[in-house]
C-alpha cells in the first residue's frame, strides 16, 4: 500500500493553516459545499501514484446533490478540502499506535504537494467546475490541523492505493 | 475483517439520533471534549467480536490531555460518540463504491447496539469516568448521520478488527 485515504463529505469546514502566535491570530481556509480528502502516504510511495489518485478520488461518485444522487466532485461540483493525516498510518500494537511504515516527513510533503496540484489543476481545467467556483484548499502538512465540519451525514469512506 | 472503525478526536460534537417530522424538531446528542467512534461490520461478523474490540479501542492512548501526552478513552477520561458507519465497508469498482461485503443490516443494528451496550457499561464500571461524569452517546443504526464537530486536530486512525 502506498497512500491511505479516508472522504468525509461536508455543507461546510474550515481548517487552521497557520496557528496563532504572538501578534498574529491564527489563518483558516474553509469550503462550502464539498468534500474532505484526508491523506496519508507510506513508505515507498512515490510521484507515480498521483494521478491514479486524483483521478480516483475527483472522479468516485459520493456526493450528493440535490436529487439525493451520487455524482462525483467534478460533476457536483463540489469544493475540496485536503488535510494531512499522518495518523492514518498508524497501526494498533498493544495500547499504542505505531508508524513505521509512513513515509518520511519531506517525502511526504513533497508528495501532498504534488497532490493538491494536480487537483487544483483538475479541477481548474474542468468547465463546469470553473463556471461554479469551486475551489480546492488544503492544509498545511506537518501541523496540527485544527478542523471544524459541519455536515448532512460524513458518508465516510476509505480508499488505498 | 470483521469491523472498520475509524477514530477522530473533538472538542465537542452533535449528532442528528432522529430527523425532524412534521410538528416534531429533530433530536440531537451532543458531547463535549472526546473520541468519535464510526464503526462498520462486515459478513460474518459475531458478538463475540465485541469485546475485543471496545477493549482495544477505550484503551487505545488516542485522546490528548492537558499536558499533550496521549492517553486513552478511560484515561482522560473522554466522552464517546458511536456513530454508525456502514459506508466505511466500501469497495472501489471502477467510479462507485460497493458494499458487498458489509454485514446485513439486521445483524449490523444488533453488532452496533451491543458494542454501544459494553461501551456504556465499562465506562460506567471505570470509578474516574464515573467521578468525572463523561457520558457515551450514538448514532440510530440505519439512519443518516447529521454530524457537526469541532477538533483541535482530528487525529484520524484506522483500525480494523
Amino acid at each position: 500500500m502506498a497512500a491511505r485515504v479516508v472522504l468525509q463529505q461536508c455543507l461546510s469546514a474550515r481548517l487552521q493553516v497557520k496557528p496563532a502566535e504572538e501578534g498574529t491570530a491564527a489563518e483558516y481556509v474553509q469550503i462550502e459545499r464539498g468534500t474532505l480528502i484526508y491523506v496519508c502516504f507510506f513508505k515507498g510511495a512515490t510521484v507515480d501514484l498521483i494521478p491514479k489518485m486524483f483521478k480516483s478520488l475527483l472522479n468516485v461518485r459520493l456526493c450528493e446533490d440535490n436529487e439525493g444522487n451520487h455524482v462525483s466532485v467534478l460533476d457536483l461540483p463540489a469544493n475540496v478540502l485536503i488535510i494531512p493525516q499522518a495518523t492514518l498510518g498508524g497501526k494498533l500494537k498493544g495500547r499504542a499506535m505505531q508508524y513505521h511504515d509512513n513515509i518520511g516527513k519531506e517525502d511526504g510533503k513533497e508528495l501532498f504537494a504534488q497532490f493538491v496540484a494536480h487537483c487544483e489543476k483538475e479541477l481548474a481545467s474542468n468547465s463546469k467546475c470553473a463556471e461554479v467556483g469551486v475551489v480546492v484548499k488544503h492544509g498545511t502538512y506537518g501541523s496540527r490541523q485544527v478542523l471544524q465540519i459541519d455536515t448532512n451525514g460524513p458518508y465516510t469512506h476509505l480508499i488505498e492505493f
